[in-house]
């Protein structure tokens, strides 16, 4: 086991009952409150009119519109509309594109630069950082309980992120029956985004951490048992709740403790995601086994023992990590999921200035070649 | 699942290095330190000079003595010296008992009651409580990440707990090496009192929580698996440290998130050694299977669950649940612990009494009836 050091304050609301506790939780920070909120489907689903009745004894303002892989510009854009405002609390009110969009919102509202500074810059620092919460209404980042933020840039083609211990949420209020209404396929994207969360601090090559690895397969077999019953039963408060806590426990710092993690995989999704505007589960669906594949030499071990522990499977080493393989192509399949790029529209033009790019940031437990790379990207083809 | 609300803000620093953190850790919250520890084996191990060392620029108390199974006279003890010296800081260095007995000092010192209110009125409010942090040198029962404290009064022969968020430890040092110089006994101890946390929030009869039961039985399985290799070289890192990671993630409220509770085993353990000052681990060893014995009816799907996944028992549902008591029980005993309360010298005299008080109060998913207490209680001679 590796030295590391935990921390991860906080506060999870989950429940039935957890929107009621909306307004006594953010009573302590202040009156003035900005919300943040996506494209409108809190207005259809009701979830925004709960919101507006809890905060109806606060001074609340709005900005709307965050997009998935949400945008530097649109965060330029909402601290231009809210200057002045001077809000004491921001509530996002959404999934993980508007919970990061809202993180880099409070980290530069108090920061004369550019808020893409801080994606660039850890010296980056405001005079302080707003406090913020979540209503969670789409679980797969598990960014409603950790302290990093994706954020695109659109002129650039740019998609990176940053985390700082500031922006972990003061609470998240997670309550299951606020996702009913997601269909299908983002819920399906929401699985195996939790899913691969899991993958990319479990497929390591470091020995001697069991409890860590058994969490992990703890998730991993959660998700597996509930992905498909949930899928054909959208509204089932049981496979909705336990695929919510695996989401939020793939990503909160409680299973890398210690460990070794990859990465590679997301690396190349935010890669690809930056030219072209896919939703980051279908994209890491996608490369997942074909990563797997080409690092199948060097996770041997570890990936025979996912196969076993995980997919039950037996045989030889070799064959238990190749099958391991098809059975992680077969589950994110089962989902409903194209798992192809030319399935998606998307063909080789950038794949070389991808593996370039990628290639010299050094991604991966073990970097990945810029041929491994490429290899990886025409295998998704 | 049950709806719930998880918080828990202590920084865990794990690992090789950690005592250097230590000064850098207190730093933030004042120079005034009283550092609170047991009987002196800190003197001997080194980890006291080390303590002292990174601490060298604060102005330090201190108060020793702290016995296991702390005491509220000794906590009043502890009041009356330091009286007038208004720590910033208090540093509690050792395991459960000097943890526990720091989180009342903490409570009470601005406080202008009598400390034991806090363990029977929540309403005992003190006008501040002062923070802590601690440097580990037994793991056992996970106070190092938890904001609970289990108290006894000499006088009266009462144990009981009391908990307040505002009783997180800010940090925990957790380097596995300061547990090297602790005895086989000990460790083993500490290793049935982890184990037992996990049952206590394990064996119930809620469905559903398929995470939650996932997380138990790999904190489990990792304990059995490095429970005996460490017993026979106490001073391996990676045994060592896979308990102490066990241990503290066994109580600091991961693993009873949206699920039933039982702790009678804990309650009958604490009335016991309220009489007879005997280490908790011990006193969980002998009553778990006894109790186990007396609720199997009550709790036998579970138990047949726990048997199949922990112990890989194949066979009827009754058969399993059999078994899985009996391996329980061969487990601790494997661990070297005297496993009936006669092979300690301690007979029936106090059952009766024990049995009317905790059949009051309730203890237990399904609350226990006198009778069954007293059962347990005769199975463990």
């Amino acid at each position: 086991m590796k030295d590391f050091i935990f921390q991860n304050p906080t506060k999870v609301i989950f429940g039935k009952g957890s929107m009621s506790k909306l307004s006594e939780s953010i009573n302590p920070f202040g009156r003035k409150i900005l919300l943040i909120y996506g494209g409108g489907s809190i207005k259809k689903n009701g979830i925004y009119s709960t919101v507006l009745r809890e905060l109806s004894e606060f001074d609340v303002r709005e900005f709307s519109g965050i997009e998935p892989n949400p945008r530097v510009e649109t965060i330029r854009v909402a601290l231009n509309k809210t200057k002045g405002f001077d809000p004491d609390f921001v509530l996002a009110v959404g999934g993980g594109s508007v919970i990061d969009a809202t993180k880099l919102y409070c980290s530069a509202y108090h920061y004369k630069g550019d808020p893409w500074d801080f994606l660039k810059n850890p010296d980056a620092n405001p005079t302080r950082y707003i406090p913020f919460g979540v209503v969670l209404t789409i679980s797969a980042t598990g960014s409603e309980m950790n302290c990093g933020s994706v954020i695109s840039k659109h002129e650039t083609n740019e998609k990176t992120f940053f985390k700082r211990r500031e922006i972990f949420p003061k609470f998240s209020i997670i309550d299951p029956e606020n996702q009913y209404s997601l269909p299908k396929n983002q819920t399906a994207y929401g699985i195996v985004d939790a899913y691969s969360h899991v993958l990319e601090q479990y497929i390591h090559n470091l020995k001697d951490v069991p409890l860590q690895n058994r969490f992990s397969e703890g998730i991993m077999l959660t998700l597996i048992e509930n992905a498909k019953p949930l899928l054909n039963d959208l509204r089932n408060y049981t496979y909705r709740s336990n695929v919510i806590l695996c989401a939020t426990m793939a990503l909160n710092n409680v299973i890398r403790m210690g460990t070794n993690e990859d990465w590679a995989t997301h690396m190349i999704e935010h890669e690809l995601s930056a030219y072209y505007d896919i939703p980051h589960g279908l994209g890491l669906a996608i490369i997942t086994p074909k990563w797997m594949e080409v690092v199948i030499k060097q996770k041997i071990e570890k990936l025979a023992h996912y196969g076993m522990v995980v997919w039950g499977l037996t045989g030889s080493t070799e064959d238990v990590a190749k099958q391991s393989i098809k059975k992680t192509f077969d589950f994110f399949k089962s989902l409903g999921i194209p798992m192809s790029l030319s399935a998606i529209n998307i063909d080789k033009e950038h794949f070389e200035s991808i593996s370039t790019n990628l290639a010299k940031n050094k991604i991966g437990e073990i970097p990945l070649t810029k041929v491994q790379i490429f290899e990886i990207l025409n295998k998704c083809l």
